[in-house]
């Protein structure tokens, strides 16, 4: 049950953003520019699979479930691609960068201090510039907030696992906006 | 060093905003709704006074420094209360409430997961509603974003401590968005 009282049935975050719009909108933009509309070399499919990477990190159900279910929509591989990631991004069908990649997120996850150089300069050596850098970082550091957001308040998983696939649906033609 | 080139000589999480405007801007409306503009049971310098006191857990210099210095500006007590609450909030002279609301931030720094029965139920009695705990869980999974963001990019620290007494004084009397 959760920590405070949730005022509709949305699940995880869709409740708590339903319950208090006031964060909720500067929530919703925020993972809209960093996941799909700001001007990233990372593409939306790659980006979500970060974010549901970090979030199996933190085991966050919801979190992972969603951008899972975001990232297998747009990604070649789909649904399998995610679950390779998740369970081992180092055995994982994925680029040398996204692997990289991945590895700087999950220095990220784990702590707040600096990347380690060694992740920082692997991930150059695959292709990473900068902008490729940042967004990585920002979006693990984001699945920090957002996991402890959702987990921390104890918010509810959804009672239908099509849950995710109708959000992801809804997520990749609207938005996140459309979410509020 | 930073990971990533900064062309501008701010330190901290400013550098990166002025860097990347395109998520600067979301991430401090973040922080004015947050800390400062959102309808919150608790005030302004007590918002800051979580912020400060996660960033300090999370080990982030710049963070903890900048907010801290913006609690001090807005609370009785100051600079000194500050120091007190990182270095002990168990004997830092604040209110039942305030003490049990910093228990529940901690808790939330530490790792993304159910927030215990114990210190919800400690906050409760000392006051706290939902609202309260809403804010406190929030502020503290926001701060271990930030802190990530500024410590994994491996920013620079403001080489003249006066940096945050002087970027206090701008945030309390215009708020975040004057900080782009």
């Amino acid at each position: 049950m959760p920590h405070i009282q949730i005022a509709n049935d949305l699940p995880g975050i869709s409740g708590l953003m339903a319950q208090r719009p006031d964060t909720g909108a500067v929530l919703s933009r925020l993972a809209e520019v960093l996941l799909r509309s700001g001007d990233s070399p990372l593409s939306r499919g790659e980006r979500e699979l970060i974010a549901a990477y970090v979030s199996a990190l933190n085991c966050t159900e919801f979190c992972s479930a969603s951008h899972g279910a975001f990232a297998a929509a747009q990604l070649e591989g789909g649904h399998d691609l995610v679950r390779a990631v998740i369970a081992d991004p180092a055995s994982a069908p994925v680029s040398p960068l996204i692997r990289a990649l991945l590895a700087v997120a999950a220095e990220v996850q784990a702590e707040a201090r600096p990347v380690s150089d060694g992740a920082i300069a692997a991930a150059r050596a695959a292709g990473a510039g900068d902008a490729e850098i940042h967004d990585t970082v920002l979006i693990a550091a984001a699945f920090a907030m957002f996991n402890r957001y959702v987990s921390g308040l104890a918010t509810e998983v959804p009672s239908d696992p099509a849950f995710y696939d109708v959000a992801a649906a809804l997520i990749v033609e609207h938005g996140y906006g459309a979410s509020l």
